[in-house]
């Protein structure tokens, strides 16, 4: 591609590296910009850089907060001998959204995945395994995506903390096998927390 | 969606005022942001933000630029007597892409769309009628989409010059009725320009 000003052609390069956006689809979206007002290319650039730099991620469940201790965490209301582990923070949202779950979350920020060269120590587990150490949780959840990484990060965590008494569920496969937890509807992702398995008995299937 | 953090929801809710970037393809590329070093958000930022604030379009074609008159305008090995009107800078890159046209660029920056409230004069059509009025240009070639609102600028652009003394022609039909220029192939595009034919016969088809 042969741009006519190195200007738009080093906010085309800086916008394809976003994953999924093209060369194609960045010129678009940066044509777009030039015929907005200023005001939304600067919103846009604030926007980011702000976040970027202030950003916290909390120091119990490695959500995205801006306090140091995030909104759930720090509620009252939630019930913390409860932790469902998820993936991403977008799989938080997703069953927040649903209202059902009154526990506390773990993010572990992806899954062990040994063809991307992700292993457990890349992974918030550690603090997982001390905070079952400690003795607070009686029940995990597990609601990783049922990929084949998925499982092999559930059966990892689940080595690690066999020996301690507490309880190890999935969340129920209303959830189409392979499908991404974030798109499934509110209803079935409610419901497939509420009819959660024992994770043994997940092993079995 | 609810965000746990005031700062990812203000640089989701910017990202998803693009185009075709809905809040969870936003949400994606701003967690995408937040994995990567600091830098690659700043370089986006400054990106996006010097080329709003900096970038020139071309005053005589009206293509973007970083000098005042566009490099193609002020080549001397491109024909000035021959002018190919399009669209939108994206087809002057698809068009110099083929290598294979020497003249120069009118760029109308959009076309006549009355449903979408766009009339002539929001257009930069009055300083084209005024360069074909000087007498320096002998031959059009109108190179927007074959849509009906394509087929209404040309027409347009037509009855304003009708009375000048200079070819007109389209490019020729080898690209399919309805498709976007950007996204024709190259050799389909340069031949459809060699092949271009007369405007007053596409009038008549
Ligand atoms: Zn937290
Ligand atoms: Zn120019």
């Amino acid at each position: 591609m042969e741009f006519s000003s190195k200007l738009l052609e080093r906010a085309v390069n800086e916008m394809s590296q976003l994953p999924g956006i093209g060369k194609r689809t960045a010129l678009r979206l940066v044509l777009h910009l030039l015929k907005q007002p200023k005001e939304q290319t600067n919103g846009l650039a604030d926007a980011l850089q702000t976040m970027r730099s202030d950003i916290k991620f909390c120091r119990s469940c490695n959500n995205i907060s801006d306090v140091e201790l995030c909104e759930i965490c720090s509620s009252s209301n939630r019930d913390e001998t409860l932790v469902c582990v998820v993936e991403d923070i977008r799989d938080v949202m997703a069953i927040e959204n649903t209202s059902s779950f009154k526990g506390l979350y773990h993010v572990l920020g992806g899954k062990i995945s040994p063809m991307d060269g992700i292993g457990p120590h890349d992974l918030n587990i550690e603090p997982l395994i001390k905070k079952v150490k400690e003795g607070t949780i009686k029940e995990l959840i597990f609601a990783l995506s049922s990929t084949m990484e998925g499982d092999t990060t559930n059966f990892y965590i689940y080595k690690q903390i066999q020996e301690y008494n507490i309880n190890m569920s999935t969340i129920a496969r209303g959830i189409s096998v392979g499908d991404e937890l974030e798109y499934a509807d509110e209803i079935t992702l409610a419901r497939s927390i509420l009819n959660r398995v024992p994770f043994e008995s997940s092993l079995k299937t």
